[in-house]
């Protein structure tokens, strides 16, 4: 068993406390170092973090001081951890990214600044993990011995999981997505109360993009030094809801072949990834788990499921506009952030993606 | 200035209070009757009612007795009131609206039972007030001397109306509709608040069937002594959300010529209705009021534009699958319930609809 | 290791689901038979009950068949539970409890109807694990081979429990508490989404009475065969607050002898259980969290600590009026109910208080 | 009637949005400047201004550029406005609001940097006007030609409205109060939705010695140069709870004499300030509103009445510790805050405290 030391980028913020919590007990990785603003570095973590996220903040860290992300900073503190997490704000992973992965580190970001760079992965294992094949590419054009991977945007991945079955059974060729998505999105401090108690706000800066872009990379495939994308055309229509975690879609979906309901779930409920990929340690026992009630799934009780790594569907019926319509649902901070990264990084570890440097 | 009595049946629930306060300060009807369920009839309003609404109850009806839903009941009780709200659950508006229109009564009804009867005008004033010509052939087919009258549902309200002016500038001809609900309109108790805490229902028991179905019956047109339906094609997923009043639609909207994003917000901004209609008590100044900034319209601070007899839209943008997307938003127990039948009841007045004897 | 069927009274609503949950891994028991009403008893549980608490119903619970709760459906169903947990409504409890009773049933139940009648225990092992010597008494006064112990309303759980070694070491004798309490206590359906949605109620009917009363029998001691009161005065003020789970009390407490603040939560941090209470399977390994923060215990971060099983304590500081103030939170439907109940039926079981017979 | 030009200080917050809201149909004043933050300054207030109450900004002010809080940038702006309503954070407001007395300008202020201050009157027209009194001894110990008067916390006007006439009553001595407040009292951003859905928050920084300390000055009463504070304990515990506008507060409350509750709710209900206060534009009808429901006040239906500005009174009764218990509400950001201010003004103005220069 692999006990490999780690860094998180982007640690006080909602999403770097998730890679917290959920790599505080992971049985691969061990959390060696932790960076934030400048406000925040030189401090204890347990000082310089406001928990947000449910349970306690685990007491390994809350000792341990915050770093400036800068490769010299890192290597000093922890000069054997060469795998970064990254939930740098966009702005900041614009920058920083590059910079580490020129200085030799591998980079999981959850970022979305290089998600549509050609020769970087964007990546979920059981959708596209030959996507890996970029990072070769990737180094040489970019002279880098280390490299940059990205997981999706949050709603993203919730849409695309139970897509890839479905596009590789029937052809996905058109996708109306309306999704309502929680507040844990937006970060902390996030949506203020006062725009959100008794409310809806129909609008996500940037959101809509994301939803028709990235997953016609996901659903692509690697063509030489690129992703050919996948010939989807969406349309995206993104709303904030008063819930905590959790991100509902509404997909009304339309295919090369016309399916059946029944069909499709069919599809759904026996789609498997690889056995390696359903091996890594963070990958659910159920990846699409499929509801036949008429009022499911719903954030509340349905985001938990295979502890948040799980995508649920439900409502799956025929559509008089294209031709099926389903609900997902999908943890967004969970599967859709920091759980679906460390599933990355985990597919880079089993596929010796980690070179001898790097590891 | 007419000075008409008029009686609520079920002035109970929640549409039904929305009747007793809309039409407490009425400036034509004044309230004569009430009546409930079995349970209710006999007591005094201020007690058979828990009053859920925003603001207190209304002094002059707390006294008021509850009635049985019969013609007897009412003719003793109140002779002279001959135009009847309806508020009844549709179960038993089944019954009770075709016994009344029997007894000479007109029914303004909210209920869904008789919305698509081929005889019996779906009504929104604003956008088919020529559909009150199929009240002769009602009352003809069915030998009554009185007549029923809807009002659609509280989200195909939300829907028509901005739909109105784009069918008429540019042939309406696919719409996927996804709405997010507000809890009261599921009445009271209605929803509840261990399912909608912190979370989301995907699903509304028969909601999405009048959502495909009222809009064409609303845009069509009277031809002999029927509607021919306006030729789209819908598609509706529908979810509550906790919100307490405001019903939000995201729409994509397919046409026979594409409009341009500005060409539909100024359809949007210019539609007037007829001065007839607009100069009835209970319409709103605006009608369609088109937001320009990228997060409205949203239902705390749209729903009460207008008394809540206005549609706030906004978002107008292109559609990468159809042509044109745009939120809709509209008080699902003003103008999608109450508030639009008592408009209808004004349209009835004006048009002299209501004759001798039922007036 | 024991291996006892146990029956739930009352399964199908909020509480007896958390009954049902808790009691489908439990180490000692394993459900032999589940009650409804009336309307759900001859179902299948997974049809009649409309599962409402967080996660899935256990598989194992889906086929079994609702049955009356009278002891010769029992008897017949399941002839060898002999231990009962009941869920009843507190007016169903008033008559079926005794029947069970009288036919040699041990009842562990989360009603009211019987938590101050003087033989019956109101029991918290934590707290007056000596008052199970009433069972005795019960039976022969009542000629009863079973016997009923009763655990306390949820808000006096999580009030108590912190009183208790506090009365231990400085003598509590008066008690102003106010409630904010979840809407999970109201059972399902409970509160309505109209009712609670951007508001506070500030009422709950008979609670008060409860807060008031069971504190000074669960904190009195047996004397013969009853329970001496304690001899606390206590002022009780309740709220319902828009929160899934978790009943936050703010308490001040005159005490005979005043202490610090910090004595107080010396005390409180200090207090352990008995080994053998310790030692039960649902019993928390932390019993009672006194937390630091300025703005802790709240519901959503506090209520799941020890798997629902803990009270946490905070803002320990002054009264100007009284003399120590601080925030209480308990889980109100795992501590306070169905966990509480449980932790009751494990005392009896180790304390050798199920009979040959009964157990 | 008067017309006097105000201008307002921090327009740009919650608070200052409120003060907008309702000098922009006042009767007496109208808006000649409005003041913000040095990133504001400069900026035409409806770019400046993210507006979070209901409804829209008035169009007047949408043009108007929000200037800086000095006497120059004032002086130049507005020659004529002399009266300034002050929504300025009270760190800003320590420095700035005696600079703008010192330079002749009369301050009403809902900021608490200088509620405390023995020469300011902590002032709501209806308990103290009296206390103008001491603005003469204000003006000359500091030499300004203007002066400062202040409302207070919003959390205490809802408790010492009611408290007013009980005191002159029955004398109060004592007093628990535990509030339940809704987020907008915290201003925009404010509290994170993160924070607060599904849940409570415990604390609210400076809050509680607002409530143990503003009260004892509000019911003293002025003897020579300053107040002799009322001999009245309070102790305070506060709540942040899911509601958007509305504190309520449980009040426990101990008296000189004894009163029963029947006593308390007619002294409540008989309470009339003087006609002069009466007849102040903003002032409500009723000023106190006293419920006779088992389940009132409740923040959603009860804090709009009489415009927001009346104090709505329930669940009076016995309290087994002190004498009375009730629950009070208030609408934090109208009568609790700018609402409250504008009364003051209107007080000033009716007493001719506004000395020509000022006026």
């Amino acid at each position: 068993m692999p006990h490999i030391p780690v860094a998180i980028l982007g640690a006080t913020g909602a999403v770097g406390q998730r890679f917290v919590q959920l790599l505080a007990d992971h049985p691969w990785f061990h959390i060696a170092a932790l960076t934030g603003s400048e406000r925040s570095a030189g401090q204890p973590y347990g000082r310089a973090c406001r928990w947000v996220v449910p349970g306690e903040m685990p007491e390994a860290v809350r000792e341990m001081t915050v770093l400036p992300s800068t490769p010299e900073a890192l290597a000093a503190a922890a000069p054997n951890a060469r795998l970064l997490f990254s939930a740098l704000p966009s702005g900041v992973a614009r920058e920083v990214e590059p910079a580490l992965a020129a200085a030799g580190y591998a980079v999981c970001s959850n970022a979305s600044a290089h998600r549509l760079d050609p020769d970087v992965p964007l990546l979920i294992p059981e959708v596209n993990a030959d996507h890996l094949a970029l990072i070769p590419h990737q180094q040489q054009r970019r002279g880098w011995p280390g490299f940059i991977v990205t997981s999706p945007n949050c709603s993203t991945t919730g849409v695309v999981l139970p897509l890839k079955p479905l596009h590789e059974a029937f052809g996905v060729r058109q996708v109306q997505v309306v999704t309502l998505q929680a507040v844990s999105g937006a970060g902390y401090p996030g949506v203020p109360s006062l725009e959100i108690l008794d409310n809806v706000i129909p609008y996500i800066a940037g959101e809509e993009d994301k939803l028709e872009q990235e997953p016609r990379k996901l659903l692509g495939r690697v063509v030489g030094d690129r992703v050919e994308e996948a010939p989807i055309t969406l349309s995206a229509q993104v709303h904030r809801v008063p819930v905590f975690d959790g991100h509902l879609a509404a997909l009304s979906i339309g295919f090369a072949t016309e399916p059946t309901p029944e069909a499709v779930a069919e599809v759904l409920r026996d789609y498997r990834p690889s056995s390696e990929v359903a091996a890594l340690p963070s990958a659910p026992q159920r990846l699409l788990i499929v509801r036949q009630e008429p009022d499911r799934p719903q954030p509340r009780r349905d985001r938990d499921a295979e502890g948040g790594m799980a995508v649920t569907v439900g409502r799956i019926r025929r559509c008089p506009l294209l031709h099926i319509r389903l609900i997902s649902l999908v943890h967004n901070t969970l599967r859709g952030a920091a759980g679906g990264a460390i599933l990355n990084a985990e597919l880079l570890v089993q596929a010796g993606g980690l070179s001898q440097e790097v590891q």
